[in-house]
Protein backbone atom coordinates (compact mmCIF):
# COMPACT_ATOMS: atom_id res chain seq x y z
CA UNK A 1 0.00 0.00 0.00
CA UNK A 2 2.49 2.38 0.47
CA UNK A 3 4.84 1.78 -2.28
CA UNK A 4 1.99 2.07 -4.15
CA UNK A 5 0.85 5.53 -2.65
CA UNK A 6 4.18 6.78 -3.56
CA UNK A 7 5.23 5.98 -6.67
CA UNK A 8 1.98 5.21 -8.29
CA UNK A 9 0.39 2.14 -10.08
CA UNK A 10 2.93 2.74 -13.35
CA UNK A 11 5.67 2.99 -11.65
CA UNK A 12 5.43 0.10 -8.81
CA UNK A 13 7.96 -2.61 -8.99
CA UNK A 14 7.67 -5.75 -7.70
CA UNK A 15 11.64 -5.25 -6.79
CA UNK A 16 10.51 -2.47 -4.84
CA UNK A 17 7.20 -3.79 -2.66
CA UNK A 18 9.94 -6.65 -1.59
CA UNK A 19 12.56 -4.54 -0.82
CA UNK A 20 9.68 -2.00 1.55
CA UNK A 21 8.52 -5.35 3.00
CA UNK A 22 11.56 -6.75 3.89
CA UNK A 23 11.62 -10.17 1.95
CA UNK A 24 12.54 -11.72 -1.45
CA UNK A 25 11.35 -10.98 -4.37
CA UNK A 26 10.33 -14.97 -4.64
CA UNK A 27 8.49 -14.40 -1.78
CA UNK A 28 6.07 -12.15 -3.48
CA UNK A 29 6.16 -14.12 -6.70
CA UNK A 30 4.84 -17.30 -4.44
CA UNK A 31 1.55 -15.66 -3.82
CA UNK A 32 1.09 -13.25 -6.98
CA UNK A 33 2.03 -13.99 -10.11
CA UNK A 34 2.85 -10.35 -11.58
CA UNK A 35 1.70 -6.98 -10.47
CA UNK A 36 -1.41 -6.41 -11.67
CA UNK A 37 -2.33 -9.80 -9.92
CA UNK A 38 -1.25 -8.00 -6.35
CA UNK A 39 -3.10 -4.88 -6.57
CA UNK A 40 -6.12 -6.36 -7.56
CA UNK A 41 -5.88 -8.46 -4.90
CA UNK A 42 -5.15 -5.30 -2.43
CA UNK A 43 -7.62 -3.06 -4.09
CA UNK A 44 -10.95 -5.82 -3.39
CA UNK A 45 -9.23 -5.97 -0.21
CA UNK A 46 -9.61 -2.42 1.14
CA UNK A 47 -12.34 -1.42 -0.59
CA UNK A 48 -14.56 -4.47 0.02
CA UNK A 49 -13.24 -4.32 4.01
CA UNK A 50 -16.71 -3.20 5.56
CA UNK A 51 -16.96 0.21 7.30
CA UNK A 52 -17.31 -0.28 11.23
CA UNK A 53 -21.24 1.01 11.15
CA UNK A 54 -22.34 0.57 14.76
CA UNK A 55 -25.87 1.04 15.39
CA UNK A 56 -25.90 4.49 17.51
CA UNK A 57 -29.28 4.73 18.33
CA UNK A 58 -29.83 7.32 15.90
CA UNK A 59 -29.41 8.35 12.55
CA UNK A 60 -28.59 11.55 12.56
CA UNK A 61 -26.23 9.74 15.26
CA UNK A 62 -25.25 6.89 12.81
CA UNK A 63 -25.11 9.72 10.01
CA UNK A 64 -22.72 12.00 12.13
CA UNK A 65 -20.43 8.70 12.61
CA UNK A 66 -20.19 7.53 8.88
CA UNK A 67 -19.43 10.81 7.39
CA UNK A 68 -16.32 11.11 9.78
CA UNK A 69 -15.35 8.07 9.36
CA UNK A 70 -15.25 8.55 5.64
CA UNK A 71 -13.74 12.39 6.04
CA UNK A 72 -11.03 11.19 7.69
CA UNK A 73 -10.40 8.41 5.45
CA UNK A 74 -10.66 10.87 2.20
CA UNK A 75 -8.07 12.91 4.04
CA UNK A 76 -5.49 10.25 4.85
CA UNK A 77 -2.22 10.89 2.65
CA UNK A 78 -2.51 7.36 1.32
CA UNK A 79 -5.98 7.08 0.16
CA UNK A 80 -5.41 10.52 -1.13
CA UNK A 81 -2.76 9.29 -3.15
CA UNK A 82 -3.65 5.94 -4.35
CA UNK A 83 -7.48 6.26 -5.15
CA UNK A 84 -7.00 8.72 -7.98
CA UNK A 85 -3.89 6.31 -9.41
CA UNK A 86 -6.56 3.64 -9.07
CA UNK A 87 -8.72 5.33 -11.28
CA UNK A 88 -6.73 6.17 -13.74
CA UNK A 89 -5.58 2.99 -14.15
CA UNK A 90 -8.94 1.85 -14.04
CA UNK A 91 -10.34 3.57 -17.39
CA UNK A 92 -7.36 2.19 -19.55
CA UNK A 93 -7.62 -1.39 -17.53
CA UNK A 94 -10.93 -2.97 -17.54
CA UNK A 95 -9.80 -5.76 -14.94
CA UNK A 96 -8.80 -3.12 -12.06
CA UNK A 97 -12.35 -1.42 -13.27
CA UNK A 98 -14.47 -4.01 -12.49
CA UNK A 99 -12.60 -5.49 -9.35
CA UNK A 100 -12.76 -1.68 -8.18
CA UNK A 101 -16.41 -0.89 -8.95
CA UNK A 102 -17.50 -4.41 -7.97
CA UNK A 103 -15.80 -3.55 -4.38
CA UNK A 104 -17.56 -0.49 -4.15
CA UNK A 105 -20.74 -1.07 -5.62
CA UNK A 106 -21.20 -3.94 -2.77
CA UNK A 107 -19.60 -2.41 0.19
CA UNK A 108 -22.11 0.96 -0.43
CA UNK A 109 -24.84 -1.45 -0.94
CA UNK A 110 -24.32 -3.22 2.73
CA UNK A 111 -23.87 0.53 4.02
CA UNK A 112 -26.50 1.62 2.53
CA UNK A 113 -29.02 -1.39 3.29
CA UNK A 114 -27.76 -1.45 7.37
CA UNK A 115 -28.13 2.24 7.74
CA UNK A 116 -30.93 3.09 6.16
CA UNK A 117 -32.96 -0.25 7.18
CA UNK A 118 -32.21 0.97 10.80
CA UNK A 119 -33.72 4.24 10.38
CA UNK A 120 -36.74 3.09 8.81
CA UNK A 121 -37.12 0.50 11.68
CA UNK A 122 -37.13 3.26 14.47
CA UNK A 123 -39.74 5.35 12.76
CA UNK A 124 -37.10 7.51 11.17
CA UNK A 125 -37.97 7.56 7.67
CA UNK A 126 -40.34 6.42 5.17
CA UNK A 127 -40.69 2.67 4.50
CA UNK A 128 -39.74 3.38 0.63
CA UNK A 129 -36.75 5.39 1.52
CA UNK A 130 -34.07 4.57 -1.31
CA UNK A 131 -30.65 3.21 -0.28
CA UNK A 132 -28.75 3.88 -3.02
CA UNK A 133 -29.52 7.21 -3.20
CA UNK A 134 -29.15 7.95 0.34
CA UNK A 135 -25.75 6.50 0.10
CA UNK A 136 -24.93 9.18 -3.03
CA UNK A 137 -26.27 12.06 -1.22
CA UNK A 138 -23.78 11.01 1.67
CA UNK A 139 -20.39 10.68 0.20
CA UNK A 140 -21.29 11.89 -3.06
CA UNK A 141 -20.90 15.64 -1.35
CA UNK A 142 -18.04 14.36 0.57
CA UNK A 143 -15.73 12.26 -2.25
CA UNK A 144 -16.29 15.58 -4.56
CA UNK A 145 -15.03 18.22 -2.10
CA UNK A 146 -12.54 15.86 -0.42
CA UNK A 147 -10.86 14.21 -3.31
CA UNK A 148 -12.06 16.08 -6.57
CA UNK A 149 -11.79 19.74 -6.08
CA UNK A 150 -9.33 19.59 -2.47
CA UNK A 151 -11.63 22.12 -0.48
CA UNK A 152 -11.22 22.07 3.22
CA UNK A 153 -14.92 21.52 4.76
CA UNK A 154 -16.06 24.39 6.88
CA UNK A 155 -16.84 23.86 10.64
CA UNK A 156 -20.17 23.23 10.37
CA UNK A 157 -20.33 20.90 6.81
CA UNK A 158 -20.77 18.11 8.21
CA UNK A 159 -23.77 19.08 10.42
CA UNK A 160 -25.27 20.80 7.50
CA UNK A 161 -24.80 17.48 5.35
CA UNK A 162 -26.56 15.69 7.91
CA UNK A 163 -29.52 18.01 8.11
CA UNK A 164 -29.67 18.65 4.14
CA UNK A 165 -29.66 14.77 3.49
CA UNK A 166 -32.36 13.84 6.63
CA UNK A 167 -34.67 16.43 4.73
CA UNK A 168 -34.03 14.94 1.21
CA UNK A 169 -34.88 11.70 2.40
CA UNK A 170 -38.05 12.45 4.55
CA UNK A 171 -39.06 14.13 1.32
CA UNK A 172 -38.41 10.94 -1.52
CA UNK A 173 -39.16 8.43 0.65
CA UNK B 1 -7.16 16.58 -26.13
CA UNK B 2 -8.11 13.50 -28.01
CA UNK B 3 -4.18 11.99 -27.62
CA UNK B 4 -4.31 12.70 -24.08
CA UNK B 5 -7.16 10.86 -23.56
CA UNK B 6 -6.08 7.70 -25.53
CA UNK B 7 -2.57 7.62 -24.10
CA UNK B 8 -2.50 9.24 -20.71
CA UNK B 9 -0.28 12.15 -19.35
CA UNK B 10 2.30 9.99 -18.62
CA UNK B 11 2.97 8.45 -21.71
CA UNK B 12 1.99 11.89 -23.82
CA UNK B 13 4.61 13.30 -26.15
CA UNK B 14 4.38 16.35 -27.96
CA UNK B 15 5.46 14.30 -31.22
CA UNK B 16 2.27 12.45 -30.95
CA UNK B 17 -0.10 15.40 -30.41
CA UNK B 18 1.99 17.46 -33.44
CA UNK B 19 1.25 14.33 -35.29
CA UNK B 20 -2.25 13.57 -34.41
CA UNK B 21 -2.65 18.05 -34.89
CA UNK B 22 -1.29 17.11 -38.53
CA UNK B 23 2.05 20.04 -37.54
CA UNK B 24 5.32 20.21 -36.88
CA UNK B 25 6.80 19.79 -33.08
CA UNK B 26 8.41 23.58 -33.72
CA UNK B 27 4.72 24.57 -34.44
CA UNK B 28 3.94 22.48 -30.68
CA UNK B 29 6.88 23.99 -29.14
CA UNK B 30 6.40 27.74 -30.15
CA UNK B 31 3.20 27.82 -28.08
CA UNK B 32 4.53 25.53 -25.08
CA UNK B 33 7.68 24.87 -23.87
CA UNK B 34 6.84 21.37 -22.84
CA UNK B 35 4.34 18.84 -22.17
CA UNK B 36 2.82 20.29 -18.59
CA UNK B 37 2.80 23.67 -20.41
CA UNK B 38 0.37 22.46 -22.48
CA UNK B 39 -1.51 20.07 -20.07
CA UNK B 40 -2.14 22.89 -17.70
CA UNK B 41 -3.63 25.14 -20.59
CA UNK B 42 -6.02 22.78 -21.91
CA UNK B 43 -7.28 21.82 -18.33
CA UNK B 44 -7.57 25.32 -17.19
CA UNK B 45 -9.54 26.24 -20.43
CA UNK B 46 -11.79 22.84 -20.36
CA UNK B 47 -12.47 23.14 -16.57
CA UNK B 48 -12.63 27.16 -16.66
CA UNK B 49 -15.08 27.04 -19.59
CA UNK B 50 -18.59 28.50 -17.91
CA UNK B 51 -21.34 25.45 -18.39
CA UNK B 52 -24.11 27.67 -20.52
CA UNK B 53 -26.84 28.10 -17.60
CA UNK B 54 -29.67 29.89 -19.38
CA UNK B 55 -32.63 30.63 -17.09
CA UNK B 56 -35.13 28.14 -17.79
CA UNK B 57 -37.73 30.19 -15.37
CA UNK B 58 -37.77 27.91 -12.35
CA UNK B 59 -35.31 25.80 -10.07
CA UNK B 60 -36.46 22.05 -10.67
CA UNK B 61 -36.02 23.60 -15.17
CA UNK B 62 -32.54 24.91 -14.10
CA UNK B 63 -31.60 21.86 -11.96
CA UNK B 64 -33.03 19.05 -15.23
CA UNK B 65 -30.26 21.08 -17.58
CA UNK B 66 -27.55 21.32 -14.77
CA UNK B 67 -27.59 17.59 -14.04
CA UNK B 68 -28.60 16.49 -17.95
CA UNK B 69 -25.50 19.01 -18.91
CA UNK B 70 -23.27 17.44 -16.49
CA UNK B 71 -24.18 13.63 -16.55
CA UNK B 72 -23.71 13.63 -20.55
CA UNK B 73 -20.17 15.19 -20.02
CA UNK B 74 -18.98 13.32 -16.95
CA UNK B 75 -20.77 9.64 -19.45
CA UNK B 76 -18.27 11.20 -22.44
CA UNK B 77 -15.41 8.67 -23.48
CA UNK B 78 -13.17 12.28 -23.46
CA UNK B 79 -13.99 12.87 -19.72
CA UNK B 80 -14.06 9.60 -18.33
CA UNK B 81 -10.78 8.73 -19.76
CA UNK B 82 -8.82 12.44 -19.16
CA UNK B 83 -10.51 13.12 -15.82
CA UNK B 84 -9.00 10.05 -13.85
CA UNK B 85 -5.90 10.55 -15.59
CA UNK B 86 -5.38 14.35 -14.63
CA UNK B 87 -6.36 13.61 -10.80
CA UNK B 88 -3.86 11.05 -10.75
CA UNK B 89 -0.71 13.36 -12.11
CA UNK B 90 -2.71 15.69 -9.74
CA UNK B 91 -2.03 13.57 -6.63
CA UNK B 92 1.45 14.40 -7.47
CA UNK B 93 2.28 17.28 -9.17
CA UNK B 94 0.97 20.62 -7.36
CA UNK B 95 1.17 22.55 -10.69
CA UNK B 96 -1.85 20.36 -12.01
CA UNK B 97 -3.57 20.22 -8.61
CA UNK B 98 -3.09 24.04 -8.22
CA UNK B 99 -4.71 24.22 -12.08
CA UNK B 100 -7.10 21.47 -11.97
CA UNK B 101 -8.70 23.28 -8.53
CA UNK B 102 -8.85 26.32 -8.84
CA UNK B 103 -10.32 25.84 -12.21
CA UNK B 104 -13.10 24.07 -10.62
CA UNK B 105 -13.90 26.38 -7.92
CA UNK B 106 -13.82 29.25 -9.74
CA UNK B 107 -16.39 26.99 -11.93
CA UNK B 108 -18.69 25.78 -9.03
CA UNK B 109 -18.78 29.15 -7.41
CA UNK B 110 -19.81 30.83 -10.67
CA UNK B 111 -22.51 27.95 -11.60
CA UNK B 112 -23.52 28.00 -7.62
CA UNK B 113 -24.37 31.50 -7.49
CA UNK B 114 -26.48 31.78 -10.86
CA UNK B 115 -28.28 28.96 -9.88
CA UNK B 116 -29.06 29.80 -6.60
CA UNK B 117 -29.35 33.57 -6.91
CA UNK B 118 -32.32 32.88 -9.70
CA UNK B 119 -33.91 30.36 -7.31
CA UNK B 120 -33.84 32.89 -3.79
CA UNK B 121 -34.88 36.10 -6.65
CA UNK B 122 -37.72 33.70 -7.74
CA UNK B 123 -39.00 33.19 -4.12
CA UNK B 124 -38.51 29.18 -4.64
CA UNK B 125 -35.44 28.85 -1.88
CA UNK B 126 -34.75 31.03 1.25
CA UNK B 127 -32.42 34.03 1.08
CA UNK B 128 -29.77 31.86 3.13
CA UNK B 129 -29.38 29.48 1.15
CA UNK B 130 -25.32 28.06 0.30
CA UNK B 131 -24.67 27.53 -3.28
CA UNK B 132 -21.36 25.48 -2.32
CA UNK B 133 -23.20 22.99 -0.80
CA UNK B 134 -26.21 23.24 -3.45
CA UNK B 135 -23.40 22.25 -5.93
CA UNK B 136 -21.82 19.72 -3.80
CA UNK B 137 -25.42 17.67 -2.95
CA UNK B 138 -25.92 18.09 -6.97
CA UNK B 139 -22.25 17.48 -8.23
CA UNK B 140 -21.24 15.19 -5.94
CA UNK B 141 -23.84 12.27 -6.33
CA UNK B 142 -23.32 12.45 -10.02
CA UNK B 143 -19.49 12.72 -10.08
CA UNK B 144 -19.43 9.44 -7.42
CA UNK B 145 -21.78 7.41 -9.73
CA UNK B 146 -20.69 8.04 -13.28
CA UNK B 147 -16.86 8.76 -12.48
CA UNK B 148 -16.16 6.72 -9.71
CA UNK B 149 -18.60 3.69 -9.01
CA UNK B 150 -19.69 3.86 -12.86
CA UNK B 151 -22.90 2.48 -11.90
CA UNK B 152 -25.19 3.42 -14.61
CA UNK B 153 -28.59 6.10 -14.01
CA UNK B 154 -31.93 4.40 -13.38
CA UNK B 155 -34.80 5.97 -15.41
CA UNK B 156 -35.95 8.11 -12.72
CA UNK B 157 -32.64 9.22 -11.24
CA UNK B 158 -32.15 12.50 -12.05
CA UNK B 159 -36.06 13.51 -11.00
CA UNK B 160 -34.98 11.73 -8.01
CA UNK B 161 -31.97 14.15 -6.97
CA UNK B 162 -34.07 16.87 -7.87
CA UNK B 163 -36.45 16.25 -5.87
CA UNK B 164 -34.32 15.14 -3.07
CA UNK B 165 -31.71 18.51 -3.11
CA UNK B 166 -35.02 20.63 -3.46
CA UNK B 167 -36.36 19.62 -0.01
CA UNK B 168 -32.12 19.34 1.51
CA UNK B 169 -31.97 23.02 0.64
CA UNK B 170 -35.04 24.04 1.46
CA UNK B 171 -34.45 22.80 4.93
CA UNK B 172 -31.13 23.94 5.48
CA UNK B 173 -31.68 27.60 3.94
Amino acid sequence: MTELAVVGYGRLSIEAVARRAGVGKTAIYRRWSNKLEMVLEIVSDVAGRSVPLPDTGSFAGDLQLLLMIVSRALQHRIASQIIPDLMAEASRNPQIAETLQKALRTHQQAVGDKLIGQAVARGELPAGTDPELAVDLLLGPLYWRLAVARTPLPDDYLDKMIEAVTAALKATG
